[in-house]
């Protein structure tokens, strides 16, 4: 029996209630066993983590990531997006070897955990997937990691990215058996078909049928931009979203990243099928996307999640920055009571766990789900003084007062310090592999 | 003679030729003497402050703050501008003692110093403006302070906030006395009528003559918010920018913040002024008040500035954040390659320092310019690897980054330590400032 507890902070549950109590958390072989004034330990084999002066909450979770593209990073500013992949990103990853794609994981996975993020969904790239969960599991954060599926005969896509259909499926199929489950179930896979455009019909049916039959997630891109939906609409003669349900992929089972250019229809089937949108506000700003539409789409009744993208298009990874960015965003359009800071920071944490399928598991601080716990420190003079906990989590603190993070009951962050990776460590392999890659 | 070296960075200039230089920036005396390479101290009373690992670069100005406000930080969320102002600020302004006035600029001068930004136009409030100068001078901040000036006859401004004309006008001229170019000129005086419902017309032409008798800048607001684009026409039958050209007020020693709201002849209205603009994002979107239209400003030759504006509507004064914010926000609609991170880099200091009417003395590294200079970490994971030093500062880098400040040669922040204020005292006293004021 190992407990831990988070000694004396003000928790934010995000528990049905929404209820914001003073006191403990405490967790017991990573299991949450008590929330809420004060705890003593039961056992021997304990450890007191101070959270003094911070807010308890629920690791960040972060529904769409490319951890392979960190070493990218300020490479690909001011493109847009089909420039950006073709240009940069795509010859890039066709660049990336086992031993950069690990390198790239590592650093985002350390970056992620130091900035609060408990939780990914990851896209990963055609190959090289196992150099990712390697990394993954090192580092100690919960992921769900897809290897990008791209079998499309598209003469764009490098050589060293296109794959035949049979391919994609075999390694998909592969790595479920190393991957799925691993790490008392901190590890899964996810299909990771990377978009309508770079995928043949067979292969997205396939990945529709095997993923309901095997009880594995789907992870995918859709109207991000407005070209790539006019040659959806040219390929398909319909509607992205549209096209994904015809071959058997929506259900609560995907997430879709973006859904910037959506039709009404549209927003009604992914509402209709239980689908997850992960909304990522900077990378969409960024590449001159656009802004999703996101109040219009909670009203429709669609669950999102949040998410930082990949480097090259953000250009960090920090979950803190995203929800900020969310809260604001959307105000300006459909005023200022639009995503109002406890909705923004529910997104963030258990929005993006149920996007991941794990809403059941992780996403909010109650007795029984898996310790994914964050404290956030909010003695730094930005957020002096603290009006409301709320306000603070969401338009306020920063990655940086991120003191305390434990996944599935581990402390892997442990006053701003990192206990899984050395951090020098990761700094030196990513700016030598990366200048290996730009020379 | 005391002299400083930032040793061993990478330098960015933002000189006219936007150099980016490896090496040592050094200052004698508070003046630029060396910048780029490496340099011999010339006397026996010299520091060295190690800068490996960072860029270097002129502090950030920030031309639109309320010091003042920082008390109310989460307060007043959610919130359109009139009622913000109405409900939550203008009751809350009126409420402030000297002490909590004083308070509250202390607690924002330590915040801003800390995160980067030597240099601030600061609106002020009514009263107590003798207590902010005090907070800034003690901070060691770069500082223009005006009073707020508020001699309308309108009944929704608290009784503690209104005043006559000539109290107003008194007090101002009184201020300009005591602290004009105090402090070797770190301190100035602003005349800072509100905006232009908020005063006489009596009053804003007497501004307008004091102003330029004395050599003294102007601060205000304009066009904000749509509703007060639609009071102004109501009073005068004419747009805001008209309006304050025909009082006498605009010239290249005015700076306005917000112009969200403008027509294209109010565009070149202020670019044949010559007036400064400030662009406040994160306040903008979070009061739901629109998005400026900074690519057309800049286009039609007006001088655009950034600014965090006041603590409750953005909620910190980070100036990296709205770096950041600037750079992405205007993608989405004006295109990727709107705003690149050199141009928004040179807006937030060059750009900052010619609203303060100051960039013949700050806001770039060169040659006998006050140092106004800080070192910007670039080891932590979110800037690893650094593509491009432009991109780091403008996309990746925050407030957190921050390693060493120095204003007017004098070295404040060292090591991401305030040397000016002891931070635990500044935080006390906030907190129960804020709580007498909120009780």
């Amino acid at each position: 029996m190992s407990e831990v507890v988070f000694r004396g902070g003000t928790i934010l549950t995000i528990d049905p209630a929404h209820r914001v109590i003073p006191g403990d958390v405490a967790f017991v072989d990573g299991v949450i066993t008590h929330v809420g004034g004060s705890y003593t330990p039961q056992s021997r084999d304990y450890q007191i983590v101070d959270c003094a002066g911070t807010v308890i909450m629920p690791g960040l979770v972060q529904a769409h990531v490319h951890t392979c593209q960190t070493l990218a990073r300020g490479r690909a500013d001011d493109l847009e997006l089909l420039d950006w992949l073709r240009k940069v990103i795509w010859p890039y990853e066709a660049a990336l070897d086992e031993e950069a794609a690990g390198t790239s994981a590592e650093l985002a996975c350390a970056e992620l955990l130091l900035g609060g993020t408990t939780a990914i969904l990851d896209m990963g790239t055609v190959h090289h997937t196992d150099a990712i969960f390697a990394a993954a599991q090192m580092s100690g954060i919960r992921a769900t990691i897809g290897k990008a599926m791209m079998d499309a005969d598209d003469p764009q896509i490098p050589p060293g990215l296109r794959e035949s259909t049979s391919a994609s499926l075999d390694e998909s199929e592969a790595l479920i058996k190393r991957w799925h489950g691993r790490t008392n179930g901190r590890l899964r896979y996810a299909y990771a078909p990377r978009f309508v455009l770079s995928c043949t019909d067979e292969l997205l049916r396939e990945v529709g049928v095997q993923a309901k039959a095997r009880g594995v997630r789907i992870h995918t891109h859709a109207s991000e931009n407005e070209g790539e939906v006019a040659l959806v609409r040219a390929r398909f003669g319909k509607d992205n979203i549209v096209v994904l349900d015809e071959l058997g992929l929506l259900g609560d089972h995907i997430c879709i990243a973006h859904c910037i250019h959506l039709s009404s229809q549209e927003r009604s089937l992914l509402a209709a099928r239980g689908a997850h949108v992960c909304h990522c506000p900077s990378s969409n700003l960024k590449l001159a996307s656009g802004i999703a539409q996101v109040p219009e789409l909670i009203a429709a009744g669609v669950a999102v999640a949040l998410g930082a993208d990949g480097a090259p298009c953000n250009n960090n990874l920090d979950g803190f920055m995203e929800l900020r960015l969310a809260a604001l965003l959307h105000k300006h359009r459909a005023g200022p009571r639009a995503l109002p800071a406890p909705e923004v920071v529910r997104m963030a944490t258990l929005g993006g766990a149920a996007a991941l399928g794990l809403a059941n598991q992780i996403g909010s601080l109650e007795i029984g789900k898996r310790a994914d716990v964050i404290a956030v420190d909010t003695t730094a003079l930005h957020t002096v003084p603290t009006g409301s906990p709320w306000s603070a989590i969401a338009y306020a603190t920063q990655a940086c007062d991120v003191k305390h993070v434990a996944v599935d009951g581990n402390i892997v962050v442990h006053d701003k310090k990192l206990m899984t990776l050395e951090v020098p460590k990761v700094r030196e392999r990513a700016k030598q592999a990366a200048a290996r890659l730009f020379r």
